[in-house]
């Protein structure tokens, strides 16, 4: 399993299997044994096989054609809706309508999402997260009639994977991302050695090059994660967060 | 490993045996083949294994035994720094101080977290979250020096159980969590029968019991998760965000 862990890509491309119920019921099983918030399992998840909802869904993740090419797409939900209807019914007054509640929901549906996706990806399926979930979170509440203290968190595609596979992505080393006992900053000089094997791989000096750019940060910064866009996709999703009841 | 992954359980009891560092850092090996937000990498972890240090952070984790009986303590972050400070020296400028890339980074860093956890117990390890980390962010902040555009997500204690292992919680049916095509709302009759067999656990009847409650919920609302308590931690949480720069 642990090779298994080591080796595994994001999957965009299924062939034509579709994912049986049963084993998608067993994943949740499995996932459902995540940690979470005091055992009050705060998160849902939205299972989208129908073509016309996911054709429904598909702009506000960008027409990325995973979200149409793959059998199954899951949208996983920091939910407080469900709590708070139980302890409406058992004469019990919760205070959840807040941001550290939508923070303790956040940390539940990610627990629960990832844990299926390893679950998934030791049985042979293959996953594709959609960080686009949260840049529009209005459409897709609306295109799956999510309620007050419900907001979609993080959404993935699921399948099998189609051959060939991908090429697996490079990573920082260890060094970029671990800290013993405190934080310690980074400098030019490690920034310059942690970056190194990042920057001159082939693919990377590509990007830079067919994008017209000077670095691989600029690509970054320029065209894919860009101020004005993340700004206002900020505004947008705090905007959904109040309509849902969690400011 | 989908038998370990069902069997699992909370660790909150640690035997002597020390976690060595390269089991760690193989750990963390796997965890970095999580999937994340455009390949950025927006986490960091930092590594407690100093006495002191720990008993630093215990009281912001409201002096729960495990944060100073586990031979480590991990702390996940939110981290925009280590992307910035690359940018700045590629004559890149990242607009990344801001909630949307807040929330990239916390899905980021839970799918790091937990994909570490997964792996551990795989290797014969157990695990504690400690939700506290986000009631009481500022003085982690503080005891682990983290710099602006670095917040701290969630933390869990790491060691190998000491015996006997205590039972596993109970969980919602999948009924509960699992919607098809669109969210189905919750009805009286539904809760009625999805939380039943919740409300009839003995563990939880002896609940109510002690805390001089007449229902379940009102445990949860009256005692562990209560509206004045959500609410000031709310505020905290949203004072550290802006203080590192995300709001």
């Amino acid at each position: 399993m642990m090779e298994n862990m080591k080796n595994r890509r994001t999957i965009r491309q299924y062939s034509v299997q579709d994912v049986p119920d049963d084993l998608l019921n067993e994943l949740f099983e499995v996932a459902s044994r995540a940690s979470n918030t005091g055992n009050i399992q705060l998160y849902s998840v939205v299972v989208t096989r129908d073509k016309s909802r996911k054709e429904k869904m598909a702009p506000a993740h960008f027409n990325q054609p995973m979200v149409t090419g793959a059998p199954v797409v899951l949208t996983f939900c920091a939910d407080a809706n469900r709590f708070v209807k139980w302890a409406s019914f058992r004469n019990a007054d919760a205070g959840f309508d807040n941001f550290q509640t939508f923070m303790a929901a956040v940390i539940d549906s990610m627990l629960f999402a990832q844990t299926f996706c390893v679950a998934a990806e030791e049985k042979g399926l293959g996953i594709c997260y959609l960080g686009t979930t949260t840049y529009n979170a209005a459409p897709i509440i609306e295109a799956l009639s999510l309620p007050r203290l419900v907001v979609p968190v993080t959404a993935i595609t699921v399948g099998y994977p189609a051959e060939p596979l991908p090429k697996q992505c490079e990573r920082l080393p260890l060094d970029a991302i671990v800290h013993r006992e405190q934080y310690n900053d980074y400098t030019k000089s490690s920034i310059d050695a942690l970056y190194r094997d990042k920057e001159s791989l082939e693919d990377n000096l590509r990007f830079v090059e067919e994008n017209g750019k000077e670095t691989l940060a600029q690509v970054f910064t320029d065209i894919r994660y860009t101020r004005k866009n993340n700004e206002y996709f900020s505004d947008e999703f705090l905007k959904v967060l109040k309509q849902q009841g969690f400011l």
